[in-house]
């Protein structure tokens, strides 16, 4: 089995310092944000423009060529609701360390992005999910298989390419469905799928000293039902030691006394 | 789903403290021992009164009397090679909080203890081991069939009065087998079956610092596999922090912001 993928999510436009720099294209902060997420384990970092409707395309080519030339090309997750944009980043992105990741695609109507993926030779974050919360785990299915379809036809590497997000669920308010998430990432598992997401939607809205106790048992949970990726703050001490110890349970990564330094 | 037992391992006669009390038959410190357990979230405490061939009975009827009477009759599990000293102990446990656990029988020299525990209305912590460790879950599926006709046959309630152990293995030397005892786990659970055993095992002779984050990731993945107990240090407080998160996670305990102090 392969190590756990972390997406960093930390350079993400809602983040003031990380907004004026992207209006800025003042690199400093953003090139910052990038190794501090590398240094404390994220495998991808997540670089969230926003809508950027006026100079989507520019500022996501700048972005990932300023986070790659100084993170010895690490592989990027390209989120924006502008297809342009990704489409502009993917044109310089460096593929040496790892294919782009397209973040994301939806059964409804951000269905498209599975062909701008597959276009572009790159992977499809697919989220199990039409309109809102999808109802149960056979809905969910019913999301994935409609991308899976689309994605198979155009070519993309359904076991490789194409990484579904179950859609994680806030405790609060959806307590008795957090199982489901879990069991429907299990599903993708033994169908041989890969799976990411916003995990750390989970504890939303708790106080904030809960939420990495609550994270850190989730994505524990995950990782044993099969989850292979997240999207998540790598700076979260507490979650990023607990993939690393269930990389080690699961035989992803071989055990040494230092491994939560490795 | 029920709440995750956590039976508290620190009345073990290994302790100095705890050996010179039990020589002494001096309360105070089994006491202490026992409530800051409860405290901490234990909800059954193992008294480990050692071989205790000498004075085996007497000992264990007192630890039983002395703990119950000061801690609310919290119910016990007792951990000792003297089946004398179980059944002692039994003539005088209080079961208004709960049975006793007698522990623990195995498929092979410690069968009878299921007898032992059939013929005095005991749970039963039921190790799927016969001589070392198991080969792999088809032998451990073995074991645990064997206990559990001898179980049924005495007229031992096998969902309810059977806790079948999986016999948790050490990361450092047996780091490749780890998932399989999770599985393992996860078969008792499809079955209907409680299960529980000595989980910090996993972490035996790695750093210190590195315990309570192996041990709570661990207990995370085993709980979401179906994991019901375990014998465990309930003072390690990120262990107990997952466990108790994990029971948010799987419905077992309803959210709170405070859940953590509950």
């Amino acid at each position: 089995m392969a190590r756990f993928e972390i997406i960093g999510e930390r350079i993400h436009c809602i983040s003031p310092v990380i907004r004026q720099a992207m209006e800025e294209m003042n690199p400093e902060p953003i090139i910052k944000r990038a190794q501090e997420q590398i240094a404390a384990g994220a495998t991808y970092i997540d670089v969230n423009i926003g809508p950027a409707e006026k100079n989507g395309p520019e500022l996501m080519k700048w972005a990932v060529t300023t986070i790659q030339e100084a993170c010895d090309n690490i592989p990027l997750s390209l989120d924006t609701a502008n297809k342009a944009a990704i489409e502009a980043g993917i044109s310089v992105y460096n593929r040496s360390k790892g294919k782009p990741i397209v973040n994301s695609a939806d059964a409804g109507d951000r269905i498209e992005y599975i062909d701008l993926a597959a276009a572009n030779e790159a992977i499809i974050i697919a989220l199990c999910s039409k309109a809102g919360v999808p109802a149960d785990n056979d809905e969910r299915m019913m999301f994935c298989q409609e991308m899976l379809e689309r994605g198979m036809m155009l070519g993309l590497d359904p076991t490789e390419d194409m990484w579904f997000d179950p859609l994680f669920l806030v405790i609060k308010g959806m307590q008795y469905k957090q199982k489901d998430v879990i069991d429907f990432i299990r599903q993708l598992s033994d169908m041989g799928f890969k799976s990411t997401g916003g995990l750390s939607n989970v504890s939303n809205g708790t106080p904030k000293h809960i939420r990495p106790i609550l994270d850190s048992t989730t994505v524990s949970m995950c990782i044993y039902a099969g989850l292979t990726s997240a999207i998540v703050n790598p700076l979260d001490q507490r979650l990023v030691e607990s993939i690393k110890s269930a990389d080690i349970i699961m035989n992803n990564s071989l055990y040494a006394d230092s491994f939560l330094e490795l």
